[in-house]
């Protein structure tokens, strides 16, 4: 870990180019998506046919849905204890986001106008998952039952498949979390038929869940005629810690952003160098025989960053400059410290909420904003999956008292029909 | 307009192709943004300058900050009549968006289990302002006032001037909305400015509205290193209207989106086919000597449609497949329409309230969505200068407890350091 010091001058000036991520698509990647979504719109199932018998090799002579069968069978070889922890998790997230659900406002002003806005559900959902050697099932969860409570009717999972095979506990999951539709198509293909439909594909109305940068660059393109969550990148993770905190779980904390990639950056901020000294050398010993651990040991040593600040307080105003997607408080009080935090994805309180409660069974959803997009975007909620119409009704009387300065402003823009549309119910 | 027939087995095939909107980029435009971004984003202040003088022909020898002394002057020039049509719309605007202020929740779960979410300001908004013929002060009111509202320090406006002169009702509304900032600049370079900051200009976190296809392209490119609103297309209105509605109302309402844009849309829903033949008659009287006749007379000859139905409830129906930015219910009762209602940005009730209320004074944004994306977003509001971060935090007692089921899945996925520093915790 690269170690600071927040009370030298340079600081933040240290601070930022480390947390740059690139972010610049490569070039011949846009225009291989551009090709790939003009293919399927132009040619639909035969198009994504094509593509996933050579990119994935999986035959679609009988179509790309997984059927009821796959998925009971699916069910039958995971083990009680895998199947028991995903229906616990899911039983949390969906407590957690039938919490969220908005209510309806509606209200009469002081003039008579009635006012307010109405919460209604997307019709259709399109989940993308990742195929390849990382598969998350519970992620599956995360993306899809904020969508269930929120109501949307169709639920659409797509996930590329290696020759046909599908991770069993990925299918269980869908079916707990009420997936209605599962396609084994991936890449770029897989949005284009989200995003536009096919003959064996109804399109839907927005696509959310990651995919490497085909995937990615895809949903950018397709933006507007569908929606996308935001663009997600390197997973990372912010602790901030005071002197008792134990070593050794701050150690495990950090290094679980990063086993998920060389990008994956961790951050420690604390006012204690003892405690930056303890968990070097604690890192060290749980990097050894580590299952991942070339990629670890590359992503803690080249992303990860230590920060020596003179109190709490400074520690929170550095998380706020990182807007981390993942923020670990592990102190003796952390809601004394939470009211300074204004920009993180997801917020863990003391020293028994480590990330990976968050990552499975807390509650709130685990696609979270990463590369400081907490600044301006959060988690993924069912506020994804409902839109707001905003709704206002004149009396008369509102109408007569509000209307002249809206045929006002109209003629100031030069608008004409605009001003007719009140001024003739004015009877002017 | 085109008169199609609600109650034909083909009318959905009919509709469809009527509501698709060119959405391609043009090839030249998005290379041309990118070389743009990559010129500021290398030379700041100096790339800035040379592109606006080159573009718009405005000097940026004393940079580009409007001063106090710009906008008082604006406001002299400005009528009293405008002023307070200004005063008047921006204080309604502020009182609808005040009551959507959501509040933070937090509660303990069965197990002991501290959850909620909590939300939080960005710090620096952007608000693009389009200069050119059409110059909407209401805009200004319409997109800073609800990132006033929600509690962002910085609200940055950009806005092209031709030859460094600016509207002066559009610099008065500045004022009244809390911008604390304003720029003499536009096209993507200003995007660019905003996103990444110059010597002159501190960056921004989001960047909300329209712009030419330029100015949309790089909002597109920026997306990610800041937020963005919703790519905007051309306006559009669906009136549905009983018998007894007035021609010469529902004439003027559809001709008032046909004025903004030759594509701009307008679409009539009735069950009465003498209400089509009148209000048809009537645009013929309204466009007659119209201040903008051939745009609106090409909108609403091309872009127009009417559609017949066998009752209210069945246009409801067309209506969500439509769903339109702006929905008015020109009927009896059309509260007992609204609940039907599934997608639209913003709904207009009865006899009183033409969309141009909601235009200027009605309070609700007159930012929203567009070309069907009502299906899946909303208009704009406080949600778009918020972001709402997680809780969590388990007691020792809620750990042990749901601790076990998210080491299981941090096995299950393979991830070693997820399982240890939940198992480390438990002493195990």
């Amino acid at each position: 870990m690269r170690l600071l010091d927040a009370r030298t001058p340079s600081f933040r000036d240290e601070l930022m180019p480390l947390l740059a991520r690139d972010e610049d698509t490569v070039g011949g990647i846009a225009a291989a998506v551009t090709d790939i979504l003009a293919q399927v719109r132009a040619r639909g199932d035969e198009a994504v046919r094509e593509l996933t018998e050579r990119f994935d090799g999986t035959d679609g002579s009988c179509g790309y849905r997984v059927s009821p069968e796959e998925i009971e069978e699916a069910v039958r070889v995971c083990s009680s204890e895998a199947l028991d922890a995903i229906d616990l998790a899911a039983g949390r997230i969906e407590a957690y986001h039938a919490r969220q659900l908005p209510e309806d406002v509606r209200w009469t002003d002081e003039i008579g106008t009635e006012l307010g806005w109405r919460w209604t559900a997307i019709d259709a959902a399109g989940l993308y998952v990742p195929g390849g050697t990382a598969v998350y099932p519970s992620s599956v969860l995360m993306n899809a039952l904020p969508a269930k409570i929120a109501g949307a009717e169709r639920i659409v999972m797509v996930t590329p498949a290696k020759e046909g095979r599908l991770n069993p506990l990925v299918l269980a999951a869908a079916k707990r979390a009420g997936v209605t539709e599962i396609y084994k198509i991936g890449g770029a293909q897989a949005v284009a038929a989200l995003a536009y439909g096919t003959k064996s594909i109804e399109p839907v109305d927005k696509i959310v869940g990651p995919g490497n940068a085909y995937v990615t660059e895809a949903k950018r393109q397709v933006f507007g005629r569908v929606g996308i969550d935001s663009i997600a990148g390197p997973s990372e993770i912010t602790v901030i810690a005071d002197e008792k905190a134990d070593p050794r779980a701050i150690a495990a904390d950090l290094l679980s952003q990063s086993e998920h990639d060389v990008l994956s950056q961790s951050v420690l901020i604390t006012p204690s160098r003892e405690l930056i000294e303890r968990v070097e050398k604690e890192i060290g010993v749980q990097l050894h025989g580590h299952h991942r651990e070339k990629i670890a040991r590359e992503a803690i040593g080249k992303q990860g960053i230590a920060v020596l600040t003179e109190d709490l307080a400074r520690a929170a105003e550095v998380a706020n400059i990182v807007a981390p997607e993942h923020l670990e408080l592990v102190t003796e009080d952390p809601d004394a410290l939470l009211p300074l935090i204004k920009h993180a994805g997801a917020v863990f309180l003391g020293r028994y909420t480590p990330e990976a409660i968050g990552d499975y069974v807390g509650g709130p959803s685990h696609v979270l904003p990463t590369s400081r997009s907490a600044r301006f975007s959060s988690g993924l909620s069912v506020y994804d999956f409902l839109k707001r119409m905003s709704v206002t009704g004149c009396s008369k009387k509102a109408f007569e008292k509000i209307g002249p300065a809206a045929a006002r402003l109209a003629d100031e823009e030069g608008l004409p029909s605009h001003a007719a549309s009140v001024t003739l119910r004015l009877g002017k």
